[in-house]
This record gives C-alpha cells, sequence and structure tokens, in this order.
C-alpha cells in the first residue's frame, strides 16, 4: 500500500471533524481530482503560515502588517468593535454594518482554561484607545460566561478613559423562532427591549 | 482581509463535504495549528500525484511499479480478485482475509455515466490469466446494479479461458439485524444459504 496516501491521510485525519475513514477517502479524491489543484492546494497550505500575518496595531490576520483595515483611510477610527478572533470580524465585515476598526483578543477570559487577563491584549486597546481619541469601543463578543466576563473586564480596563464602552445586542435572531429560542435568549430580549 | 486564507479557504471548499463555512473554519484551524504540521500537509498533497504510480500489471495505487503486492513473492499468483477502485482493495488487504493478486479496474461498467466495457481493463485481466495460469478469478465489485453487471462481463470475458470465476457472498452483514436489513439483502441471504 502506497506510504504516500498512508501519510495524506493520516495528516488529513487530524483536521477537526475528519476521522481515518474520511482521510482516507480525501486522500483518494486529491488522486483522482486533476494534479493541478493538488498542486494549488498543497502550496497554499504549506505557505499560509508564512503568508499570513498577525497586524501589529489590532491583531488582525492579514497579508500584510499593519492589516488592510487599519491602513483604510476611509475607516473610522474613533470606533473600536473588539472581537474574539479573526473569524468574528469576518463575519461582522460580510454583514458591512460596521465601518470602524477592529481590536482582536484572539481568545476570551476564561480562567478554567488557563485565560486571564494579562493573555489578552487589553492594555494595547487602552493605549489605542487614548493614543487615536477613541469615542466608542464596541464589545462583539458572543453572549456567554466568557464572552460577558471579557466585556466587563473590558469596561473597568477602560473605565477611566474618554471612550464609551457598549456591547452589542442580544435577543432573538433575524428569522428566528420564539418558540424556539432557549430561556435565557428570551430573557435577554426582554430586558432589552425598545421603544418603537 | 487576508488574501491567502481567502484563497485557502476556496480551495478546500472544493473538497466533498466541505462547503464555504467550513473551508473557512478549516483554513483558520491551520492557522491555530503549528506551522511544521501545515507544511507537513502541504507538501503531502503537493507531491501527492508525484509520488504515487499506478501499478502496470495490476491498477494498484503505490509509491513503485510494479506495486508491493504484485512484487510480493509470498503473495498466491494463481488467484485474482478484481475490485472496482484501491479504497476496495485497502478495505480487503485490512481483512487480512486474502492472500492472492488483485485487478483494480477503476471503475465499474455503467453505460448511463458512459462506462462501457472498452472503458475497463478487461483485456489485460484476460492475459494475466493466461500468463500466470490463474486458477480463479474472485470478482469483489460491490452488489448493486453496475457491480453485478461488471461481474458478468467479467465472466463473459474469461469464459474461454482456464480460471474459476467466481463472486463474493452478499447477505446479511456480520452483526447485523435481519430486521433492518433490504429486501434484496434478506432475498440473497436466503438464495444463497449453505449447509451448516
Amino acid at each position: 500500500m502506497s506510504g504516500a496516501i498512508h501519510e495524506l491521510a493520516e495528516l488529513l485525519s487530524r483536521l477537526p471533524g475528519v476521522g481515518r475513514r474520511t482521510g482516507v477517502r480525501l486522500a483518494f479524491h486529491l488522486l483522482e481530482a486533476s494534479p493541478r489543484y493538488s498542486e494549488q492546494l498543497g502550496e497554499a497550505i504549506g505557505e499560509l503560515h508564512r503568508r499570513v500575518k498577525r497586524c501589529s496595531r489590532c491583531g488582525n490576520l492579514d497579508d500584510c502588517d499593519p492589516c488592510g483595515i487599519c491602513e483604510d483611510p476611509a475607516r473610522d477610527e474613533r470606533t473600536i468593535c473588539v472581537v474574539a478572533g479573526v473569524p468574528d470580524l469576518w463575519a461582522l465585515e460580510e454583514s458591512s454594518s460596521f465601518r470602524g476598526r477592529f481590536h482582536v483578543l484572539h481568545g476570551l477570559l476564561s480562567p478554567l482554561d488557563g485565560v486571564g487577563p494579562e493573555d489578552l491584549p487589553l492594555e494595547e486597546l487602552r493605549a489605542r484607545v487614548e493614543e487615536n481619541e477613541v469615542e466608542e469601543v464596541i464589545v462583539a463578543t458572543r453572549p456567554s460566561v466568557e464572552g460577558e466576563a471579557t466585556a466587563m473586564l473590558i469596561r473597568e480596563t477602560l473605565a477611566a478613559g474618554p471612550a464609551r464602552v457598549s456591547r452589542i445586542a442580544s435577543g432573538v435572531p433575524h428569522g428566528g423562532e420564539l418558540e424556539y429560542a432557549d430561556r435565557v435568549t428570551l430573557g435577554r430580549a426582554l430586558d432589552d427591549r425598545r421603544e418603537i
């Protein structure tokens, strides 16, 4: 049996959601697909860490440092949106609903997982807020124990500064059924009700 | 947003069972995993087509031609097991229940998909049977319309030769429940009953 296929199947099976059988199946799929595709995919994976840089200002991952968002003069630098990770930043960018800058934490406060306040780039956030005369910091961490604790920590960190600290709304999602919403979500939706 | 991550996510999303969201998720997973792992995976994928060869005797895929099984003197060359694809060969090898040689068709007869008798390496099979004085050809294609049609075609192709042509048994799988077996499987299991 081919060592090359075996090795590839083993490496693939370490990916999340890919077991041993799927690893073998993907390896055979690659063999049956065009050699050009395998070359492109292999190169894209092999060069990923070399090509992608972490932005020294906001923590975003991009091909350049500072990242495209930090370098874009059209973005409002008086507003900073704090997110836990780059996938959250992408989701917000795709929604086209925010035109300020970001601050990526690369994690959430989680003492049980060994992530304390000193592991998050909060001092960098405080410095950015002061240097750029930021008016509002929107905390867009997810509504969970860790997300809320992180939001509270950010509020404390920035308490002495000039910026308002706000939190994204939590409630029944657009198109969602009240019937299937959990108790906490419904409670939030009621607490955060607004006049119409 | 990073071109490198975007490109990789797009390439990954072409894999079977991987959509756009999963492609993005896998790309971020690779970024968070060790650079060494991405390098190894990238190299294994990029070199796959260069490293893997199709055996000129049996059609197996291996790092060498002839393949390890064809070159193994301990294997019985008087028995050939015909399989549709290399994954089937691997499954049989893992079961350790066959010690002869293989013949890989890389497909099954399927006129609707444009696969006719001339697209399968049956002339090569006939030649191998004659040259090596093969005594038995076991057709291990799956029990389906295409698998059965291919088995019948092999029987016809080898009818004038010296080898017996047999077919793997079809019935209720080991550990399977009769209650959940489909009608065709139960019919087969009854038809192919044997004295005990």
